[in-house]
Parts: structure tokens; sequence; C-alpha cells
């Protein structure tokens, strides 16, 4: 039995989300049918993250064990050969005993594109969200400073989430012009249901100066979802690494 | 009566091409019916060039006939309401009399994208070429620039097409590298029937080393669709403006 940990990517756009579903086209369900074709196996898989209906990754990580005689390698070419063109994998190798992408993760880090120009839209309109009019960057670079550091971060995670320690560290949160597109790099050692999108979503209300970047402060202290900024939509995620 | 020119861009995966067939979407019977759908009217629309299957545009030009009271600077945003969202009207005035996209037309300036890399690629399935082997540049900015001129286009013309004349004007042909693509302009006063895709396929064969750039001239001396390079895939191309 060989443990098996491989980096993947995938456009998000026509699947419910990574997590198998009954029923459902998932990013998961399709890789283990992949698996099964090549090994013959039918195996369990773990991911780094459950990422949502219509998110992409670039650097998701997932695991498995196979009695395969595939080379660990190799079984990054031998999966290509039978994905759809939208799931790739980038790289597999061995992994070392008892290794889980979710649990052994230190960061993980996540970006989202909003894209800035009116021209050209329609080329992202699944990879970016739409949003042309003008920002205050500076003020949204000083509230993104301020969401860095280890906080309870209950107002920003969606109601509904099991989790009951919400207590994360953000190490790093960036708001970076990437023309024609704003980039908003959030790298934490972990993160609430939809914690990202709802940073993004507050971000842009201080871009819109319908929020100043004090106001983080309040809205970290104040543990109530209600006083952070919208979700923004899933087709601006991206899940880019997951740090070891 | 008042002509329409609209400028328009659009992402051609999802659709048979620009040009009507009967029981086919298509980018002209999906502005005809946005068109219908804001005026009441069932017209005829005319378009500067007509992409393929899968060929994309970020400044196709339109112009239609109407009787409609839309202010003719208006169409932009009143089609825009009733378009999918892979298509989507840039600007909207009123033409001069007579006016034709076609006909009118002086030069059309179309890109082509090779996509370099492998990490990524998944986002840019529909967008570009993917092609990540070592080319020489060089050798390819070369073979461009033996392409300009006017010349009998004969050998980069796909057979099957009507035109009799097969002399054209390639005013420009650049080989750019604009990580993590290879873009290839080419502006001409007219293009035969996948002349551009033909033209690509060609200087690739040149990047590849399985031609030098001197038989570029006897490529186009020959007149004969052997001796030039493949057609390359249609999603790397798009109309990206005509001028007038």
């Amino acid at each position: 039995m060989t443990r098996i940990k491989a980096t993947i990517e995938y456009d998000g756009t026509y699947y419910h989300g990574f997590q198998r579903q009954p029923g459902m086209t998932t990013i998961e369900s399709t890789l283990v049918e992949a698996i099964q074709k090549v090994t013959g196996e039918k195996l369990e898989l773990w991911a780094a993250g459950r990422t949502d209906a219509r998110v992409h990754a670039r650097g998701q990580v997932i695991a498995f064990d196979t009695n395969s005689s595939i080379p660990p390698g190799r079984f990054a070419r031998a999966l290509n050969a039978v994905l759809p063109e939208d799931i790739k994998v980038l790289q597999s190798e061995e992994a070392a005993f008892g290794f889980h992408p979710r649990y052994d993760a230190r960061l993980k880090h996540y970006s989202y594109l909003v894209y800035r120009q009116e021209a050209g839209r329609v080329f992202y309109r699944h990879q970016a969200y739409y949003l042309p009019y003008a920002l205050d960057l500076g003020a949204m670079q000083e509230a993104a400073a301020r969401l860095q550091g280890t906080h309870d971060f209950t107002s920003f995670c969606a109601s509904g989430s099991g989790a009951r320690n919400k207590i994360r560290t953000v190490v790093s949160c960036r708001v970076l012009e990437r023309p024609p597109f704003l980039q908003i790099n959030v790298v934490g050692d972990g993160f609430l249901y939809n914690m990202v999108r709802i940073i993004v979503g507050t971000l842009l209300k201080v871009g819109e100066k319908k929020m100043v970047p004090d106001q983080i402060d309040e809205v970290i202290q104040g543990r109530n979802r209600a006083l952070a900024g919208p979700t923004v939509p899933p087709q601006g995620l991206y899940l880019m690494a997951v740090i070891y």
C-alpha cells in the first residue's frame, strides 16, 4: 500500500464543488472515477480544502492509498489521460506515512480575482468577479493589513458553519493591482466557511467608501456576521497553494 | 430608418461560428434574436468578418437598420440586457448612410494566443492553443516578417474557399512574448478562409525548427496549400479590431 500525494488544478465552473454528493458531478467524484479507471481500485480520497461550487484551484492537494504498481511520480500522467480537460494533475509523488492533506497543512493561500474593465469581460465571466467601478485601493490595503493576525473571525464566517473554535491566524492579507485585475491574496492557517469571500466583500465595501479601514477592528471585535461585508461570488476564488 | 453600427465581443466557445445556420446556435442568430427582443423587429445583420466555430472576437463590428426609437448610443445597454453573458456590445452609434462593416473595412486585426506553460492550462483550454514545447522565437519573428507585404496567399488558404482572387496585403505580422502566452498579431486588408490559422501553423513549424525562415518565400511562391504548415485549432483565434 502506497500513499500518493498529488497537486491538482481545476476550473470549478461546471462542478458542484469538491466534495462528493449523491447524484452530483463534483471534483472528488471525478477524481475517484479517474483513479478507478487507471488502478481498478475504488478508494477514499482526502483533500486540503473543500472548495465550493464554481470555485477554482491552482494548487489543491489530495492524497489516496493505492496497491497499484504505477510508480508514484507517474500518477500525474496516468490520471491526466483519463481526466476531463478542466481538471489536471500537476504533480504526483509518494507521501510520508500517515500524511493527510488537510490536517497536515500549515498554511493555505487563496486568491480572489476582480475584473476591472468592461472590454474583455466575456472571457473572464467564469473566472473573476466583474466590478468596473472606482475603488480606493489605499483604503483597501489599510483594511487588509488590519485583518492580519490571530483573531476570532466569527464576523467573517457564514452562518451554518459547524466550526466551534473560530479563532484563525491570517498571516498575510494583501490587495494587489494586476491590471485588468485586482488580486486579493489571503494566506492563513485555516479558514472558516466562506471566510475568504466575506473578507473580500468587506474589503470591497471599504474600497467603495461605504466603510473606513478603522472599522475593521470593530467588525472583528463584534463577532457578528452582520457587521462584515457581503459574500462575493464564487467564480473569482482560487485555492492557490497549500503549504506543509 | 437608422443604420446602427455596433462593436461587440464574444467568447465563441459555445457557438457554431458567426454566420446563421438552420438549427444551430450562432453569434448572428443570437444577436438577431436580441435585437428582435428590444425593437420588435426581425432584421438583417451585416458583420465585418464571419468567425468560425470556437473563434472569439474582441472587436467584431456589426450593422443593422432599425425603425426603433432607441437612441443609437443606447443600443449597447439595451442589447446587453437581453444577450447571454458570453456576448457583449461594447459600443453602439449611428452609422453613415450605406455603411457596410465588411466592404468598408480597411484593415482587420487578428490575434492568436498560444499558452506556453503546464500550470494553469485548464483555465485557458477554450481561449488559447496549449503548446508548452521550446520554440525558436527569433526564427518565428524572421518568418513573420517575410509574410508581410502583398502576396498571392493561395498556400495559406483552406481548400474549399470560394475566393478567386487570392492576393492580399498583410501590413503587419508579429510574434510577441506575452508570458505565459505567445501572441501572434496579423493585420491585413482581408483574409482568405483559415488564412490566419495557417499562418500561425506555419510560424510554429518554423519555431519547432521543422522549417527555416527562408522557406517562407518558397511557400508563398509555390501557391500550394500543402507547402504551408497545419491549421492551428480555432480556440486561440481572436478578431481583435476592424479599422475603417
